[in-house]
């Protein structure tokens, strides 16, 4: 112990990536690179996707890739974890500014950097108040049933742009439809159709032919995961060349060109104070999401993800975001998968793809403006349609039917009620059923044999006593299951009109709160009109020591207090 | 049990009432009478000064106190409960229509009926939906801060009203509040410290004067009892002789001479829209209040509160206040107290009362109109003070910080924040820190005795195995403490690097929910990469069940399931 008091303060201790450079070599450095390559040129068609997703500049999602992921880097504990613009958070983004009291506010840039900045704070705050465990408030399947709302909703802004259509605003009106169809964009259609089977060839299709063709396993990865760089660049070039941009297909527009100015201008009260109960929600969902992606890869390596400083990780990662003009950032699935089967080793990878992504923002930028949003909407969907979890939700539902209501409760909360209404919902219902298992009382009837031994009457065979109840309580006493306590204890005082004494046994209650008190003082009130006689055995020291600042144990005389069960079976039987 | 089946419908099953009045005899109705009588002279001022504090009309409360009790009587299964205007529930409405939401939509008296009526069906809802036992999710001490709060509101804005003020709008300003001062009325301030000086007399002192003066004690408890009527009868009759209506001494005002009309015109379509979320409150509030009195009365004379009827009388009760023009009604404390302590012994005593309150607005009403605010105000003063619980909060501070700090936070909230955002912060509070409670896993690690006898090794002095870690889990496995006993698992495997097998003992393992199974499944796979086993043992067959119904017992491979932990410690250790 005393050479970890005597250590001093390790700068590596803040840095986890510091820590591992220690021992970093040639080997590592290149496997990074590689990974660092193949994740930037993933990482440039998404920036400028969920930007637009989000109805946001594409620059938005271009600058929420470069610093955010570098602060990451130095400061979190998951070495692959790929953090930046990400589909989830961006639907959020989009949702919340597109409500009319935030609208009203105008400027949505302004507001998305409001929210990054404010998903920074309330993250290190969650962080200095040690709320890394709030993550135990939602299950799995209202997480999962989360997601695949959330990504059902993405589906449905990104389709309809395939076609060059804005989202249908119809109802049931079947006439509507067909003018919605028929304003679709042929060009858009063809590129949007174009771009999507390229993808889907990148996928499996190429990874065969290419096996067949006995292509080494490094480079078979590079050219697989080539798919979104290939196609936003095959149809950029098919806009320059046939002129597309003149037949109406929609183009992502103006970047501005060169880096990012470092400002903190765009902080207002009055939006600031709107928004805050948003980007709860956004910081909420960023740390979970993070933490169930950096936990899956970490386990497949045997590391440990430390969610405390993974609140600080992402804070800061989002405060950098909101000063360098980017989004709201967290990490991403489909981009950490992507790093770590390319074989990062530690978040210098991101270090790399950072620093690519910064050379694209200084010299492609004009590049982008011709990026066609159907092929975009292309690369949003092929990366998200694996998140609406189908098969996850039929598991769930054969294997426990009220997590199974949960999860599909969410997904459903979240398409028509809303984003954070759909969550909210999915976690009141889980915590709810929670409380409700808790208020049903582990409790036992107590028997004794003939040497005096006492056990639980349920399962072995031993007599039980005419005049005497005792009964073993298996948790803490609290307000939560109280109510069934004294519901028990009724119904087996009814069994037995002739109890003169009940003894609770008190071995596994390690508290007894203030509304169970005061009920069993009730009860105690109740048992002596009747002429009976409440007792305690087993009580643990700390809780006697509560229960001696009260009066409670003078009511309760004549009842006693006995320290072992025996003594209680044998004075009181 | 045959019979049971057997009865015809029985009516009194759903009248408690009816039920009562079988055995009921002449002893019974005298007392009944004079319980009725007694509780009526208190009913008809709180009638009135009840619905002054809630902004509205007087007749509101009076409506409220003929139906709806005859509802209660009929249904509710507490036979001492008197039903009616409560405190707690008008400073809800006032609090409700004051708001600019609320008071845009004009009219108090019908947005006052919309409530009634909501606070109706969401009763019945509750009831229909077997809610009853939403009261769990409240504890004691937060019900006692919340009351508190509420008490202390109360007192804010009657206080003034003694000496004819307006609440002060002053924040710190010193000279506002001197200017505040003066505008006080001298002859309200004469009347109202004369019925406050009377009220108090009425209490302690007359009691031991009129024991002294040995009075029986039914002509005493009589004569106490009516220190609010007389209170307010020379207060009126003050009024009338010294024409103090001249000198600005506010009065009740007009009362419409007769009986309520039925009607249910005042419903619409917006108002009832936005009332919704508040009377969801008061109807939550009405509920959990009545219920802890009705149980307070019941215990004392061992009698049986059903949490599920009485949803539905009160919200019949509120139904039937809304239809008949009456503000929403709840159990009484002061009322239900003086009720059971006059002598009530049947709901028969809350009928007589509403017919002595059905005569006094049919021929009294008149007379209501020259009634002093400030002398209700003193009644109101009188009633509510008491429910200020400075004691219960430092007893409760003392006996657990817990607890005490969500009585406080409970009452400070309702004070600065308002009523219904503190109870909801007391809510959240005590069920946040019992689920954390919750997420401390009760797990134990295990060891055997030389006979092959398995104990646990931090109460019986037992060896551990080299190669096997054996852990017995007391509770069912859920998301809320599945990464604690994650946690726990990891701690113990990094102090006995050498476990080759891990086995999970299940014995008091109820349930492994969908969150807990896929941590497991993770868990065992890392268990599997460093090349040990995850076994379990003694597992209940409904768990077995649900495994079975997923590959987690086949992925656990060669990990086995044992029926009996000496088998598998025979087996691996």
């Amino acid at each position: 112990m005393t050479d970890i008091i005597h250590k001093p303060p390790n700068i590596s201790r803040h840095f986890p990536l510091l820590a591992e450079l220690k021992n970093y070599g040639r080997n590592d450095f290149s496997s990074d690179l590689f990974a660092g390559v193949i994740t930037a040129i993933l990482l440039v068609p998404q920036g400028i996707a969920y930007a637009i997703l989000a109805g946001l500049p594409p620059q938005l999602g271009l600058y929420a890739s470069i610093l955010p992921p570098v602060a990451y880097a130095l400061l979190g504990t998951s070495r692959t974890l790929s953090v930046g613009p990400v589909s989830i958070a961006a639907i959020m983004v989009a949702s919340v500014l597109a409500t009319p009291e935030v609208s009203v506010l105008g400027n949505p840039v302004q507001n998305s950097l409001i929210l990054s900045a404010e998903v920074g704070v309330i993250l290190l705050c969650m962080a200095v108040l040690r709320m890394g465990g709030l993550v135990n408030f939602i299950s799995h399947p209202v997480l999962a049933g989360f997601t695949s709302g959330a990504a059902l909703l993405i589906i449905a802004s990104q389709l309809p742009q395939l076609a060059g259509l804005k989202p249908p605003d119809c109802g049931l009106n079947a006439d509507c439809y067909r003018t919605w169809l028929d304003s679709a964009n042929t060009y858009t259609l063809m590129m949007g159709a174009g771009c999507l089977s390229l993808l889907v060839f990148f996928g499996k299709p190429l990874t065969v032919l290419l096996k067949h063709a006995r292509v080494n396993l490094t480079l078979l990865t590079a050219i697989s995961k080539c798919g979104p760089l290939l196609t936003v660049v095959m149809a950029t070039v098919a806009v320059a060349y046939f002129n597309l941009g003149q037949q109406q297909v929609a183009l992502v527009g103006q970047v501005p060109v060169g880096l990012p100015e470092l400002a903190i201008g765009f902080i207002e009260a009055k939006p600031a104070y709107i928004l805050l109960p948003d980007s709860a929600f956004i910081a909420f969902i960023a740390y979970v999401e993070s933490i169930a992606i950096a936990k899956v890869t970490a386990n497949l390596r045997g590391q440990k993800i430390v969610p405390n400083k993974e609140l600080i990780a992402l804070g800061v990662a989002n405060l950098v975001a909101a000063v360098s003009g980017g989004m709201p950032v967290a990490g991403g699935f489909s981009r950490t998968m992507v790093n770590f089967s390319a074989g990062a080793r530690t978040q210098m990878a991101m270090i790399v793809a950072a620093f690519i992504l910064l050379l694209a923002v200084i010299f492609f930028s004009p590049w982008f403006e011709r990026i066609p949003k159907a092929a975009l909407a292309a690369i949003i969907l092929m990366a998200i349609y694996r998140l609406v979890r189908v098969r996850h939700i039929i598991n769930t539902w054969r294997y426990d039917r009220g997590d199974g209501i949960a999860e599909l409760v969410t997904l459903i909360g979240v398409l028509i009620l809303g984003i954070e209404e759909g969550i909210t919902l999915g976690i009141i219902l889980t915590i709810g059923s929670q409380l409700r298992k808790n208020s049903q009382p582990h409790i036992a009837v107590v028997g004794g044999d003939a040497g005096g031994q006492v056990m639980q009457s349920s399962k072995h065979s031993v007599e039980t006593w005419h005049h005497l109840l005792l009964v073993r309580i298996e948790e803490s006493i609290t307000f939560a299951n109280i109510h069934s306590i004294e519901e028990y204890l009724e119904t087996e005082l009814k069994k037995k009109p002739n109890t003169r004494h009940v003894v609770l046994i008190c071995t596994s209650v390690n508290d007894i709160d203030a509304t169970a008190l005061e009920a069993l003082g009730h009860f105690n009130r109740s048992l002596q009109q009747a002429g009976k006689s409440l007792n305690i055995s087993e009580a643990k020291i700390k809780v006697l020591d509560k229960l001696q600042k009260t009066d409670f144990l003078k009511q309760m005389q004549p009842g006693q207090v006995f320290a072992r069960t025996e003594d209680a079976a044998k004075e009181l039987g």
